[in-house]
């Protein structure tokens, strides 16, 4: 066996353990993994994913669109195509961006793999082994699982209900720099933040972009679900001010749905002809097929109508559940968004969300634990309810069973208090103390 | 500007130039790119594309497999799935690869983008910089380009009428150990090659592997074009003689079609672990919609004797690429595939395949010049002429074109013989010359 590779996770029962590339030791099962599992037993009520009521869209509309992508263009969808996603998709996404203030051009558009791979190729264009990332902490799980792949550090900056810190981000900008580190991309998530739940406001927007700038650091703006709010619009994308200093991500997994894995990036030019590279050569072109069939449906269906549906639903399952929480957990702390699939929930500090999450999966109800959303094992006192895929009643059993579990808890802290047997409250904190703290 | 990076390709237009990971400067335009537009004008003759011929696949097919589908299982196709791809799918292909001899566990493939994302997911686990591949010269020009992404280097080995010599791989593998070097895998397409149109020999198979075994070297078998057989059967995979030390590659791009973006790796079962987690990180999970599509396909429709109908388009077309070959250029050599899309041409020693690509694009007929496929700028000498898309007319209509131009070539080169104002012959050699040399 080749000795030369690095030590790598795995077990020496794996006769290649030692051929691995340097970076494949960043990947590692994810908590969020484990969660699927449990979350697809159907007696367990699952706040814990994040997927899109897809229910929610009439399915006869995309079998409209299919048939009609076959009847009339069947050789073209079957066929691959262009790395850079078919022409009459891109010009239709830009209608999509206009929608939150976006004005750009269709050949800065690059058609991708859901806007997953958007970032896994932004990653293998920007990131060498040490550079670091900014993002917020928390941050979206599979983000920082592709930066790691790239053997790229994570430096996380504090949001509060108005989103990123514009202080913070200085400052850790200012002792990045003074420890000699390069800095490659913000990576951020500014309308209704996976998994905070919270929106970067409009002065902030600007603010960030203007330290962004004096930086000389590229802003990475992740978008999945800035249409669907509930009460009133989020504030124009960062893109829409600035065009040279932002790579934006947009998807039609939540706008439509995720089974087609399609969605993009819009780049300064010089940076699209790199990613239609990268995006070539890591799948040759994206879905002809898929590509098709939305571009027909964003034709022919009415589109916007059905992100209002989607809307409508997802509001009323954020009722359900901050209804919920009013009820069964006052005392506890929560972000209330205004849009999107999560809320951020502070536990008192004397419980493990990680720790208690076996026990809430055999009372049937499942959540993220917020570790999940730190790169530095940060979040122990968080956690992150998903109120998009459950019925609004499910959302209501849901969190009646997670009190119970809470309450469970901390009965048996306070019985065991002081007997040393079990993780001890590290001060004296208790429900109803301070608002949700997401740093 | 942050002037820490490293100098990569491009401009310093681009802001963002001094900004990328030391990988993006192996991010180049193919050769192969610039072909696509070429070969898009519908006056041309496309000898160049490997596209396959989807409109020899009834298109009702596709449409009730989607129709179906849609209506039984319309909100799994349109969600997100397991990152490893959908279970009925994962067991539908070992039937696939049952007929090449393929014994395996659905629980060790991985459904993935294409198998072009196979090649680039095994590539990121598996390559540091400075790593070589060791492949066929040529080689799969995509492939390179992945492998050069990584910062891999390549070695070619060269091939013969019967594919990959193996003398010639113990003799590399033997330099490159001895010069320090960490191989890390062989790249090959033992049936059908792509581009030389060879086939490797069973004999030679069990050979390779037990060169690998000895040398501790996994094999990349990739193996697109295996069921597109002419005459009679490629010799088994290799995977089927060898479990451990083989991951292997297959796709529906060719037997059914590219539109769906739907390919798989067959791995190890640690590399298969890995294989997950890194698709999981790029894409999230294959699409889930193609999948259903396709094993809704594979349940309901003569998938096999669709096969047979590709098998015999893609004979007829070789048939016609040979006799025309045979018609109007019988001085050349070329190879004889048993199968595939490809054949490779050798050119007389005097004629350069990259410099006479706009003289033949002038006169309506397009190939690949053989440089695409090696990556040390070998194989001016050769082309490769695609017979999978044009049809048989088409292809004779072609390959007259294309002796028109290399007769015009050569009487050029007579006229200035001498006069030292175009690149003069290297040696006596001509028409008629040797078999086609393929290394």
């Amino acid at each position: 066996m080749n000795e030369q590779g690095s030590p790598q996770a795995g077990t020496n029962l794996d006769p290649w353990y030692h051929h691995y590339a340097e970076r494949a030791g960043g990947l590692r099962a994810s908590e969020v993994r484990a969660l699927f599992a449990v979350a697809s037993r159907p007696e367990v009520v699952s706040l814990a994913g994040g997927m899109p009521f897809v229910s929610a869209l009439p399915q006869e509309l995309v079998i409209n669109a299919m048939e009609r992508v076959m009847v009339e263009q069947g050789a073209v969808a079957l066929q691959y195509g262009s790395g850079q996603g078919v022409p009459a998709l891109r010009e239709q996404i830009l209608e999509v961006m206009a929608l939150e203030g976006i004005r750009a051009h269709a050949d800065d558009v690059v058609v991708t793999t859901g806007s997953q791979h958007a970032l896994e190729l932004v990653s293998k264009l920007f990131l060498d082994p040490g550079d670091v990332v900014i993002s917020e902490g928390p941050s979206y799980v599979t983000a920082m699982v592709i930066f790691k792949s790239y053997q790229a550090e994570i430096d996380h900056v504090p949001m509060d209900e108005n989103g990123l810190i514009p202080e913070a981000l200085r400052e850790h900008i200012a002792s990045l720099k003074a420890a000699g580190k390069r800095i490659k991309f913000l990576y951020t998530i500014p309308s209704f933040h996976n998994p905070a739940g919270v929106t970067l406001s409009w002065e902030r927007r600007l603010e960030i972009l203007q330290i962004a700038r004096e930086n000389d650091i590229l802003v990475l703006e992740d978008n999945p679900y800035g249409l669907l709010y509930f009460d009133q619009p989020a504030p124009d994308a960062m893109r829409s001010v600035e065009q040279d200093g932002v790579v934006y991500l947009g998807t039609f997994s939540k706008t439509l749905a995720p089974g087609f894995r399609v969605g993009w990036a819009l780049a300064p030019h010089a940076i699209r002809e790199k990613l239609v590279l990268a995006n070539e050569a890591a799948v040759l072109s994206p879905s002809s097929f898929s590509q098709l069939v939305i571009s027909e449906y964003l034709s022919s269906a009415d589109w916007k109508g059905q992100i209002n549906t989607f809307r409508g639903v997802y509001h009323e399952r954020k009722n359900a559940l901050l209804g919920a929480l009013d009820e069964y957990l006052p005392e506890l702390g929560w972000t209330n968004p205004n849009g999107g699939f999560y809320v951020w929930l502070t536990l008192p500090e004397r419980l493990d969300s990680k720790a208690m999450l076996p026990r809430a999966v055999t009372e049937l109800v499942a959540y993220t634990p917020g570790t999940a959303f730190f790169a530095d094992g940060d979040g122990h006192q968080n956690m992150r309810l998903s109120f998009c895929y459950p019925t609004p009643e499910n959302i209501r059993v849901g969190i009646r069973r997670l009190a119970t579990v809470i309450r469970a808890e901390l009965d048996l802290l306070d019985t065991f208090a002081g007997t040393g047997s079990l993780r001890a409250a590290p001060s004296g904190r208790q429900f109803g103390a301070p608002p949700p703290n997401l740093s």
